[in-house]
């Protein structure tokens, strides 16, 4: 990204998340929320860089963060809750909704693979496989809110989501003070929005990019046009990352606190993921490995001294990493 | 084990651990040691299964605690180390001389993996690759001391290397003060001989097990036989495992501190192995995976509440993992 566009804000300055809103969200949170490890990446030929270790959170994935902040907050009328997801998400709001004994009905890709189909239903969610992009799981999600009276519990455009993902910004600030810079990947953008206004509202002198997969630049494009965008198709290994749109409230947030975003090629995503599996020995999905590839890539113009990675999630079948190797080597 | 034998200790009281010497290690240690998580193991079919991640540890196993603690506190004078290893031992060893700026020879399996020779001369190690059994190793270890006037640096059977592996110990009692019992494997039995050292005398109601490969039960046999036993072939899938002799230094400490021993075979510790990789998604060694496999069996006589299972190492390609499938399913 080389500008921004200078139009105004897309929401008013009273919808940003504060800082208190994460703190208050971090307690919240911190009966099914892991306070995860921040450990040095042997793999990376850059020295100081650390994984912030996302893949060990408790569903495999950061989303349990926010979608536990905004499920425990619910009102004891809410007689159970929608979300659409291509699994992490999904996931996360199946285990939070269970922990509050609320029914909660999942919206996936129609050609979800079994395993993850199998994952949803064992934290017994209620499973919709309908629809092949995010637009569409986002249509029919809203379709069984008003069906069945559920509450939705959408995966990034949301204060309380925001907040809850933010939480592991402050983690990162408290374990690794001496930390010049945050990487993180953008789908939707929850989880880049919100860490980037906990990170700087604490910490203004540290630095906080962004990364999108080649293929699903959405947020980039939204704010080289200076307004949220729709792209036609979002197209990338990793599945955490297609999102065809950021939305208002991630978008702002991202526009206000993010110092750069780039982009970085499905081979290099994968690149990352295979260096993790085999020189640091965790399993990290291709869409938590994009900050890392970024950071590879050489591509972004980091401060000397400590990096965090956010290695968002690791729910992957090793296979697939594995079965990667010839095609992109 | 139903029994133990009622010799009498074969090493003297003053060579036994002390709390003391395991808290002064730990701060010796510090500087190299990663203080690694605890976290809640999701393919644990037992709830309240922990893992003590050493597998996330500097250098990939526990091993660094130990070489780190005996290499800080060599002389001034000290021309370099010798160490014989298996590779995880050695590596550490490897890594901590760099550190102290000394030379380091290694000496190995004549059939290394082409891996692991590398990974030890990546960090500047010299190797010897001579032996097929641990004993062969050492002998050649032994020379090479002689010879070049370097100091040895055991892989088990030392004060100040157990001291050092004992401070996991620690760090598990004061992240889960409710821990009910800690499970660990034996190769030498230096990891569990520490470890059970620096817990029961922290935390006598904390209960202490000891976990060995089926075809390796060194200290198994010497526990039943009230003394050191020298077994004729280890032979088990956990190349960490394979000893064929504990030493008289962690023979006593076992004796002293562990509650029970038991066998676990190389089916039973692939299969988690496999657990830890495809449902916690983490590359764990099949040594470091034992005493999970341990704790599934459900022969251990486990108290209610929360367990520790030590992942002890997780420097293992993940391809042998996925190709011994289809031979133990």
């Amino acid at each position: 990204m080389t500008r921004r566009g200078e139009a105004r804000d897309p929401v008013a300055d009273s919808s940003f998340i504060t800082l208190p809103d994460v703190r208050e969200s971090r307690s919240k949170v911190a009966e099914a929320v892991i306070h995860t490890p921040i450990l040095p990446l042997r793999s990376s030929a850059r020295a100081g860089v650390y994984g912030k270790c996302e893949n060990l959170q408790n569903t495999g994935a950061f989303k349990i963060r926010g979608a536990y902040n905004k499920i425990s907050r619910l009102p004891a009328s809410c007689a159970g809750v929608v979300a659409y997801s291509s699994g992490n998400h999904g996931r996360a709001v199946a285990t939070a909704a269970r922990t509050r004994g609320l029914r909660a009905c999942v919206v996936m890709y129609g050609n979800s693979s079994p395993d993850k189909v199998q994952a949803l239903r064992s934290l017994g969610a209620e499973l919709i496989l309908d629809g092949s992009t995010s637009e569409a799981l986002r249509v029919r999600a809203e379709r069984e809110v008003r069906e069945r009276g559920f509450m939705m519990v959408p995966p990034f455009n949301d204060p309380q989501i925001m907040a809850g993902q933010a939480t592991l910004g402050l983690e990162i600030l408290e374990d690794l003070p001496g930390v010049k810079a945050i990487v993180a990947a953008i789908g939707g953008g929850g989880l880049l929005g919100g860490l980037a206004a906990a990170v700087k509202e604490s910490r203004p002198d540290v630095k906080v990019f962004g990364v999108q997969a080649e293929g699903a630049p959405g947020m980039l494009h939204s704010l080289l046009q200076g307004k949220v965008v729709t792209l036609e198709k979002a197209e990338t290994v990793a599945d955490g990352l297609r999102a065809l749109r950021p939305g208002e409230l991630t978008f702002a947030h991202v526009r206000r606190y993010v110092d750069d975003v780039i982009t970085v090629s499905d081979a290099e995503i994968l690149a990352a993921t295979r260096a993790l599996l085999f020189t640091d020995r965790m399993v990290v999905e291709p869409a938590g490995a994009a900050a890392l590839a970024a950071i590879a890539s050489e591509r972004l113009p980091l401060p000397p001294g400590p990096v965090v990675a956010v290695l968002s999630g690791g729910n992957v079948d090793v296979r697939i990493i594995l079965g990667s190797e010839d095609q992109t080597r």
